[in-house]
């Protein structure tokens, strides 16, 4: 399963923490680890996805310049903020870790492509059509709870 | 001025007077009209420019089918969601009428490249950071603060 | 009908003439001129199209920086190079003046989508699979000749 | 090294035959390989590389469905033919094997991009500017071609 990773390129040290162990717990489970290849909560989550032995994958705005070195593939795309589309068609299902604007787009983008989106200290929307996100407690619910729901055939949590 | 009209490609018949008249009014003041090129928020708002002999560009995520009739200019991308970055680049401002999903990721993708939004009925986000999303209470009201935001030297209204 | 003119950023006098009368037969005719918005052939084409009472549609790699003034419609991208597949798409036919590689990409690209491609002292490609790229003779004949084309129902010229 | 290879998604026995060795080759050197993700020469080419143990990267057009079961990664952008420039960006350098209007798309984004383009019994392009795309006589020749025309401080094959 691929999981996308989203969050903001400067994150406090709670922050990165938190995205660590998501990344760490992704790689356990044997998902690849997708996110925007940055600082921040990206680099802290591929670092644990590293870590673990995972493959992590990092999906650029510009160049290759500034990417997280803990990305087994970097791919410069060069499209700015409409990269964020990519990052979210490539999850089978995404995790956002706190987060700005950038971040919003990304499960906004997601939602709108049928993803279900798990938020840990995340955005709390109100609930508007059929899309979901669901909070988590903590990385390793998020992601238990991420793999629950992009399973087809299943409701996610009972 | 390019304005962004933001908006969900279904709405109900007084979101979609709401679209209209803000279309109306960004024609009559001489800015250039922007959206998805698709139903809904979209078509209506492209409908009131028209009417009112302005410059309407549609940013379509497919082809030209299904296209709103009301477009001077219709750019089929086949980017699919991604054009949503497309449609927040093309506008010096955007303004928000309704939405789901897919107008949140636009409100988000705007105030994250620095652009001022202005939000009529739509998205009540809690403030993270510097971004600035800003409730109008009237299309005609809305279009002038998008005025005032989107200009340069001036700090948004007092 | 959408018209693409594509070619190089910078040009020699002689292929901005071919270009500036393309653009004007393109306005003449009463089709919609779409072009990358930058300079040399570009801002050519643009300004025919533009003094002959035309709409004019400049699809940029970055922001409005340097756009053609002769521009309707300018819309930033910020996909940089991914901006040439959105400019093979929105022409129903492109017509190539001279051109560089980022031209060769756009024809190469208009072909892959199915579309006829009209070129005016341009790449003189090999034959391979169904993809057609004819020569015109001069800036009168391309549009003719792409109108042909482009035509549903017609195979073009006899 | 990124390397990517380009070339035809429906490719006869002998070209699918050069590009596995290509990508064979690659992996044995220890690049990261990057196609289109789909068949023919883009599945030959991931299933040299796979067995060799390699890393394989694709960027697909769409959805995952149709991806070459020999990807590390498998990549969907939904964005149609605009993905051509990802693949371009993607490689430090670009081997092109054969090829039709897509992969010559692929050759001349990754010339405009500034990458040196190595050709297997590809496109025979007239010298136009600076851009550089050279012949090489085999699959092996041609992966030592592209690193040392990737190479900063080299100036190519003397």
């Amino acid at each position: 399963m691929y999981i996308a990773v989203v969050g903001a390129g400067d994150c406090d040290g709670k922050t990165g923490e938190i995205a660590y162990r998501v990344g760490l717990e992704i790689a356990r489970r044997g998902h690849v680890l997708v996110c925007g290849g940055l600082g921040g909560v990206m680099d802290a989550a591929a670092k644990g996805a590293h870590e673990a032995g995972g493959v992590t994958v990092g999906i650029l705005p510009g160049g290759r310049e500034g990417a997280s070195q803990w990305l087994t593939v970097a791919l410069p795309t060069g499209m700015g903020e409409a990269r964020n589309a990519l990052v979210a068609r490539a999850g089978d299902v995404l995790i956002a870790v706190g987060g700005g604007y950038g971040t919003l787009s990304e499960i906004a983008l997601g939602i709108k492509m049928g993803k279900p989106v798990v938020g840990l200290d995340s955005w709390n929307l109100e609930k508007r059509g059929r899309g979901r996100m669901e909070a988590a407690p903590g990385p390793v619910e998020a992601v238990a709870l991420a793999e629950r729901l992009a399973s087809p055939g299943t409701d996610g949590p009972p």
